[in-house]
């Protein structure tokens, strides 16, 4: 008799995306003119054309695989060295220690936040923040991190960080001892980002109590002031206690495309029960080479050429185009007297409900009156209760169009 | 204090395939004259062009991504409907009823067989052949599905079911209870294939004993004889206990490419401890939404372009040219007298040692005296001593070659 893993009968029905997408359904089919006028910023998935530079590089990969002397068939699952070379040769261009073989290029960084896991064992006490990514909560409860759904969605056994206003969305140190630690800045939802002080106390707390800092550094791109770290390598110390996840979806438009990549400090260690030191280099190898077969040829030459000069003039002006709308969209909510959060250094608006209005009450309200598909904070968690997010992935003209539905609202 | 997942310490060093990797680099460091004729038949990587109706679809598909109109983000992550219908529709055209909903698009039927076990639970008990792809037991280790290495490499826990020329290579069902069974056919390593009558014996155990056949069916496109069934799901009752893994990298060449499927009957269902029965389709859908992020969409399309009517010629094509050289291998075995298995219906021989020569001994034989690069069969498992593997992914030309050195080898 087979036996099923249990642990995913204690999801939640409702992964939030899915949620939206059935709310957005049933109002399309009661509201078809309306329907004809949604506009969607709820998930933040890119609009803008893939750059030339990728295009070009992607199609002459699939010409190398038209031909037996340059064609290419498994390729080494840590990724091409070509690939792992521009991107360890980035990091150092910023003057940060990064070895070519610390990259582990993936399919993208979806996948290695919720595969990390595979290479901690048992008794780990998970720390996240709230709100936060639900892939990080999800994976968790599948690996058997967590113990059952309480009544609001959160899980038994998880350490939930707060993050609000009240804390300019940066976590406090807990007082009780985590193990791992997921954060993510500039952050996925509420689009704010952490200083290097901040930064900096994690790190100390992470070394001082042997914790891991899981670092998605997915929207790193849209960093504007030069003070905020774009990497938690900047942090001194980082390099015996952090992982950091990177992508190319949000920056280089790849999320049709799916390539990412994992950097692994090789003085990284982790603990056996009874105190041996292993490096976590070795172990994630290791998963990569038995259960991933490399990310796809032309993927990876697509991505080596957001590094090249075209590329990265390229990114700039997707970055440029994302970031305008941030403040087209953030403004109008400032103009009708919203509080507003984020939207600086990241593609994500966050925005604080009028008082006395739920999220998934500003959530309707933005569906029915506006025709516009937003993100309710509740669904990121319970601390999101109370805002909204807003994606500025969007063409200019729409951005421009819901600012002036936002103008219209009343709340 | 983060703790390491201390399975994958029980891991032996040598993944068969770099411990060959390690021996040819020794072999060419030191001989660098023979290393210049060395020719490889040990990895099954393929060789040839990818098909110019796949490199079509992909140019285009990048086109696609190249215009915001028809751009495509984020897509679903159990794949296209333009994919899982043209995979759904070619079993239904064979008679067999798969629905589309019931194919999973991935990167790779690699990851697919690894991460299966994730939506099992603890207190399974897995069968696996021996010999078999390494693959299947160490992704069983790492979820700690096993006990400790043993000397020879096997670990306890699992349940070995030998394949030799006694049984044609095609294991007895074995006497005890197991949960979880892995079959291969056309087999990788042996290149031999099972007859409907033995895989029906199969699916009547499994379901008697509420087990799960994890069927890898990743060379069907080479099999010649139209006897042998090309799908589990061939077989009466295999919906209500088989998962099927499928691979473009062998017949389409997307080794570098990665694309493949699994299809899991929406019948078919596992156990929880307490004897409920839960559906393994939205176990893995589950696990596929929230861990994974869908297959790149030019290679999506690639894939589609596989079904097409030139797709389809082209891979016949390949699969002759294989298996031509499968035939050529085949013979210059037989020729000196060696016994020769498969190659028939799967691009490997699978060949048996001369009295006194192990399976390691016959592989540093050909490294040194004929510069060909073989699979010792004992590194696929205990029962795989004395055999060896040659691959037949290769061009006409160095096949041509290997048959004339294997002609020329004193055993």
């Amino acid at each position: 008799m087979a036996y099923v893993n249990e642990n995913y009968l204690k999801l939640k029905a409702g992964y939030l995306f899915p949620e939206i997408g059935r709310r957005v359904s049933v109002f399309c089919e009661e509201n078809p003119e309306a329907a004809k006028r949604l506009i969607r910023c709820g998930i933040g998935d890119v609009t803008e054309a893939l750059p030339l530079a990728v295009r070009e590089a992607m199609k002459s990969a699939v010409d190398d695989l038209g031909n037996r002397d340059t064609f290419r068939g498994y390729g080494p699952e840590q990724g091409y060295s070509f690939l792992r070379e521009a991107i360890a040769g980035d990091y150092r261009e910023r003057g940060l220690n990064v070895a070519d073989d610390e990259v582990f290029v993936s399919d993208g960084s979806k996948c290695d936040t919720g595969n990390i896991l595979e290479i901690f064992g048992e008794g780990n006490t998970i720390a996240i923040t709230d709100p936060v990514y639900p892939v990080y909560v999800d994976t968790n409860v599948m690996a058997g991190n967590t113990g059952d759904a309480r009544e609001d969605g959160s899980y038994e056994g998880l350490v939930y960080l707060p993050c609000t206003a009240e804390n300019d969305f940066v976590p406090a140190i807990p007082e009780e001892k985590v193990d791992i630690i997921y954060l993510c800045y500039p952050n996925n939802p509420t689009g704010t980002t952490a200083t290097r002080e901040q930064l900096a106390a994690w790190v100390d707390y992470a070394n001082k109590n042997g914790s891991i800092l899981l670092y998605d550094a997915a929207y790193e791109a849209f960093i504007q002031d030069d003070s905020v770290p774009r990497s938690i390598f900047e942090i001194e110390g980082a390099r015996t206690c952090a992982i950091e996840f990177r992508s190319f979806s949000k920056n280089g438009g790849f999320t049709g495309v799916r390539c990412g990549f994992t950097i692994v400090p090789k003085e990284l260690t982790a603990q056996t029960k009874d105190g041996k030191e292993v490096a976590l280099h070795g172990l994630w190898n290791r998963r990569m080479s038995t259960k991933f077969n490399g990310a796809s040829y032309p993927v990876q030459r697509g991505a080596e050429a957001l590094y090249s000069e075209a590329g990265k003039a390229e990114v700039a002006a997707l970055i440029e185009h994302y970031m305008g709308n941030a403040k087209i969209l953030s403004d109008a909510c400032k103009a009708c007297g919203l509080t507003v959060y984020g939207g600086e250094n990241a593609p994500y608006v966050w925005v604080g409900c009028p008082e006395g209005v739920g999220s998934w009450d500003a959530f309707d309200k933005f569906l029915n009156e506006a025709n516009v598909v937003v993100t309710p904070g509740a669904g990121f968690g319970a601390a999101g209760e109370g805002y909204f997010r807003i994606s500025s992935f969007n063409s200019r003209a729409n951005v421009e169009e819901v600012a002036k539905r936002i103008a219209e609202l009343k709340w």
